[in-house]
């Protein structure tokens, strides 16, 4: 094998995880075929899986990826932003940077296989400290009301965010959806 | 055959549909064997699919009795009641009257099956129609906020509606969820 700079070794990992991301985003999980995600990555199904052993595996990590910079998003703007960002990217047919391909999957594993639960809570935990840390320091800051706990508020932000993949999931009508979540976004504040 | 009236016929098929909730409420849809099916319902399998031919008709007959159901609760006492009955009936471990089992699998079915979903559009728009009508007249009664436009109210209940199912079906934690429905409750009131 020729010798690689882990330079270089860094950067092709981030480019099959970036055309992946597209891949499973634009034909889910069962539809990312082996021979699209070398049409997304550029790259042959040698070199893909040379990197990260199999579909499960470059999946998983592509998710734990996304779970990582959706708690960073959170911490930094909210998670009513995450969803704005959903929406836009599924009002774009999913291309960009999405996060739907991988939360929607995520979701019917949760749903379906109780061993992957117990494997991803590290992760739901992340995200919800996450949204619960942003409404402490955004409570003190005195734009969250007052009048509610937050981990009440936290819960409520949750089930938004669930019912918005869900809904986008399931093909319904994406109108009004802007508007839904400036309601959501409105009744976590104060006054 | 023996002659039956038709009265007897209609009891008899609401005893199947009762076991037959119970049992997918309790298994799932895939995990409602015609045996469970045969033990919920007191009932052998050739009375079950004499009245029903097979096990996925039983089911939708099963979902469109809910979904009436459901629009009926909704245009009497708005769609947060439904939720809160979902919630009180998955915290009993899913017995009783429950819309749980047979809106998991319709969730299902329509995230995965394009043809389902054209099909279920009706019972959709049932539902959506409902929760419309019922905060245009609880506007009237100057209950609901005067602010925000009423298909965009109704969407905002809905994603919380759908927020809750999938929460619910994720086996996610159900602490708070109680006081998170009031938050949604109190968020499309006046003031």
């Amino acid at each position: 094998m020729p010798r690689v700079s882990a330079g270089h070794l860094a950067a092709r990992r981030e480019q099959i995880l970036d055309g992946a991301r597209a891949c499973f985003s634009r034909y889910g999980y069962e539809g990312a075929t082996v021979r699209r995600l070398e049409e997304a990555t550029g790259l042959s199904r040698g070199a893909i899986f040379h990197h990260f052993g199999d579909k499960d595996s470059l999946f998983l990590e592509l998710a734990r990826q996304d779970s990582r910079r959706m708690a960073q998003v959170v911490a930094d703007q909210g998670l009513v932003q995450v969803m704005r960002d959903v929406l836009a990217d599924a009002a774009l047919g999913g291309t960009g940077i999405s996060w739907l391909g991988t939360r929607l999957e995520i979701s019917r594993r949760l749903r379906t296989d109780p061993a992957f639960r117990a494997d991803w809570e590290k992760h739901s935990r992340e995200l919800t400290e996450a949204v619960q840390g942003r409404l402490e320091r955004q409570r003190q800051a005195g734009v969250v009301r007052p009048d509610v706990p937050i981990p009440v508020l936290t819960r409520y932000l949750e089930l938004a965010f669930e019912g918005l993949i869900s809904h986008l999931a399931m093909g319904l009508p994406a109108d009004d959806l802007r508007s839904a979540l400036d309601v959501v976004e409105s009744s976590v504040r104060r006054g």
